[in-house]
């Protein structure tokens, strides 16, 4: 009930036939709830998820983290579900749940067996509209949180700084507010908060309803149909509205002293579009110049830093590519022994300006372009990641057809434009660098303990 | 019309008699309007002004520059005063008029002769609920006020910067957006974002009204019933919402290279409360602090850099103490030939650690404070500055007491006090730097362009 970030996002597709038999559909029910279906028949089993079409970044100002709040408050009670029964209810059918909440969406989701299909998507509908709180639901969740706050971000110096990095990258659009929400706000947030967000939010026609698994289309539609058609669309929906980035203009340093760090670590993200808002084909490029650069021992960077000059002890990169509104590329290196945050980002940028100039070779475009169609392969074996991908991707704009197309248009892609988005996109006005530098008092021990993996930046 | 910053709002108060004979006085009218009347016989003159408790920080999300822009447009008509002709009116009759806005208020004034009075309060009453605005004044004010962002900000790599550091040293409170706004947004402003703020915040309950100047309170308070007593409070104002600042982490550097640059320059700004929000005390302390620290060539930064490390070629700081929920202290240091801008930092950091380590002596502190009081007596004598000092504290929360009481308050502080706020307030994680660097490409012609002289930090 508690995650607020995802892994990897890539798309995954049903790819070269493997799984492609069977068609997802898509339909609209007349109060406006999006439905997919994504039939899969190997095991009696259905994954449902429901998407909200609102997150972290659709918070009023100084409210911030009230999505992730009516996240967990959706796990209290209705008029049929006593509080703090769902999940339980779910656990006696054999079933598992969970739900995460992200800048752009909230998304809640369980695996049961097939027979149960009916009885969790009635649950589902009804706690879509009928949530009912107490003053003691919310003051129980919140010292939740809040403790939640403590364990994942004020005790982890990687997660201060990403923070910090992410505050700093976004100057105006609400991405740089923590998705749980800044302590002294999460403190203040009350039950009149969560209905009201919940109120202009959560609606059929702001949702995503996928069902993946041992189904049909039709039945899903008839299931659909009487569990979430007798739902009002909310007529006063209109949208997100949520201030964009200005044009940069200076790169911004943020740098962290903190006894409980590890070993240095540098970290850089650079702004950039998403899928969801990238002109055609940019978005593509991005994810396979991350690809070569930086995922895995075989990347650009882990070579150069790790391998040949040994200035890092472990370093990758990631793009965050899934957002509404804009995308991040993330590099990051934990230091050798002795080797400082400068020397260290100085090697970030020789491959970073290594990119720049000679973009990536054929070679290399095609081993990336492979190991991703491995993985998609991989990947549409997943009911559940199926589901997620869908999901995310229909309740951030995109299509069906964009999400099955996306494999041809990967194809598409050559080193030509692989160079051009990193010229395009890796420069230094729309960057934020991050040194996490363990103190002073602690330098002696540097090296016993175990450094901190950075994390994708997503959340 | 268009000025959205003001210069030192050091309090200016009626010190040692000179010009206390006569009694500042406040009272309330029935609608919620806050008087105040400074009477200031020398000359028949009146200066008229009208603050508004609302400012660029009480925007909606996404609607930067809207305060800054209804400040323009409400130079345009009423049902009595055609399009465009308030200030030839005013002009007519031989007297001048402004009007600023800032993060926290917005305010109007005239100057007057002071039979003309009766004219100018009418005037200011009839725009405070009777503005017409057509889709055209918009469209011409809204090209106004961006090419007044191109030559303020954009042309300015100064400018610039600061914007970047506000933006960096606010994570979440909106005295991190620009008061004259983003461009992008500044485009979509519209008719309706404009008279949506005017009637949400124009109102004699969200107002005060100064008067300075040849009048008694009593004829005043005539006046003012007779033209702003007819005006309907605004029930629905509830006060100012705003997203505050969480605990900072982390220190933060923004470097912007640009080949309109002059010479390298290096800022330090360091979010501090301000007078509205600072504990009893403290903001006399820091007020104290950078007069010692940064004011002027006998401060200590000026001293140590210019005249003996000569690393600078000027230097300087500033407390920016006027917001309602922070200030900040700022540092500049414009490098002397061949200093870079790591070196001049370097410079920067020994006088501030020596501040921190030794804060100042008596005798700095006794003439410091001797040279305040100096200031203040010269500035009652200036009848615009004592009506802004009035207006712009009571427009932030505080009472004409704390105006009058602020040198009894100045005397109080010792050397501790100042070691004390130095050393809680001249923080790493609580400080963003700025780097402005001449591009490359013009590197051989620094010195020959005048160097950029950084601003207050107010806008």
């Amino acid at each position: 009930m508690a995650s607020f970030s995802l892994a990897s996002l890539a798309v995954a597709i049903a790819v070269d036939g493997a799984y492609a038999s069977e068609q997802v559909s898509e339909f609209k029910l007349a109060n406006g709830l999006t439905v997919v279906v994504i039939p899969d028949h190997r095991a009696p089993v259905v994954t449902q998820m429901i998407w909200y079409k609102v997150g972290g970044a659709d918070e009023p100002p100084g409210v911030s983290g009230i999505a992730h709040f009516l996240e967990h408050l959706m796990f209290k009670g209705t008029d049929k579900i006593p509080s703090g029964q769902f999940s339980k209810i779910v656990a006696k059918n054999g079933g598992e749940d969970n739900a995460f909440t992200n800048h752009d969406v909230t998304a809640y989701f369980q695996r049961v067996a097939k027979d149960r299909l009916p009885l969790v998507m009635s649950m589902e509908a009804d706690r879509m509209v009928n949530l009912r709180l107490t003053e003691e639901d919310v003051a129980t969740e919140r010292d939740v949180i809040l403790e939640e706050r403590r364990s994942r971000v004020d005790n982890d110096p990687g997660s201060i700084l990403q923070e910090q990095m992410m505050a700093a990258l976004y100057e105006n659009h609400p991405y740089g507010i923590p998705i749980i929400g800044w302590e002294h706000e999460i403190k203040a947030l009350n039950r009149e908060d969560a209905l009201s967000y919940y109120k202009r939010f959560y609606a059929p026609n702001n949702a995503v309803l996928i069902v993946a698994g041992d189904v049909e289309p039709d039945g899903v539609k008839t299931l659909a149909e009487e569990n979430f058609g007798k739902i009002k669309p909310n007529a006063s929906l209109n949208g997100r509205v949520r201030p964009q980035e200005p044009e940069h203009f200076a790169p911004v340093k943020v740098t962290l002293e903190d006894p409980r760090a590890g070993r240095t670590t540098v970290q850089r993200f650079y702004l950039v579009p998403s899928y969801a808002s990238a002109a055609p084909g940019e978005a593509e490029a991005l994810d396979l110049l991350m690809r070569v650069a930086a995922s895995g021992s075989i990347s650009k960077l882990y070579k150069r830093l790790v391998i040949e000059d040994k200035t890092a002890a472990s370093a990758g990169g990631w793009y965050s590519d899934s957002g509404l509104d804009s995308g991040r590329l993330g590099f990051y290196a934990i230091a050798a022994e002795k080797v400082s945050a400068e020397a260290l980002e100085k090697a970030i940028d020789g491959v970073i300006e290594n990119l720049r100039e000679n973009g990536v070779t054929q070679a290399e475009l095609d081993r990336a372009r492979a190991s991703y169609i491995a993985e998609f392969v991989y990947t549409s074996d997943s009911q559940s990641r199926m589901a997620r991908q869908y999901g995310w991707r229909l309740a951030t704009g995109m299509s069906v057809e964009d999400v099955e197309d996306w494999p041809e248009r990967l194809k598409k892609v050559t080193v030509e434009d692989i160079r051009n988005v990193a010229r395009k996109y890796l420069i230094d006005k729309n960057s934020v660098t991050g040194y996490l530098l363990p103190s002073p008092e602690i330098t002696s021990s540097i090296g016993e303990k175990p450094a901190h993996a950075p994390g994708k930046g997503k959340s």
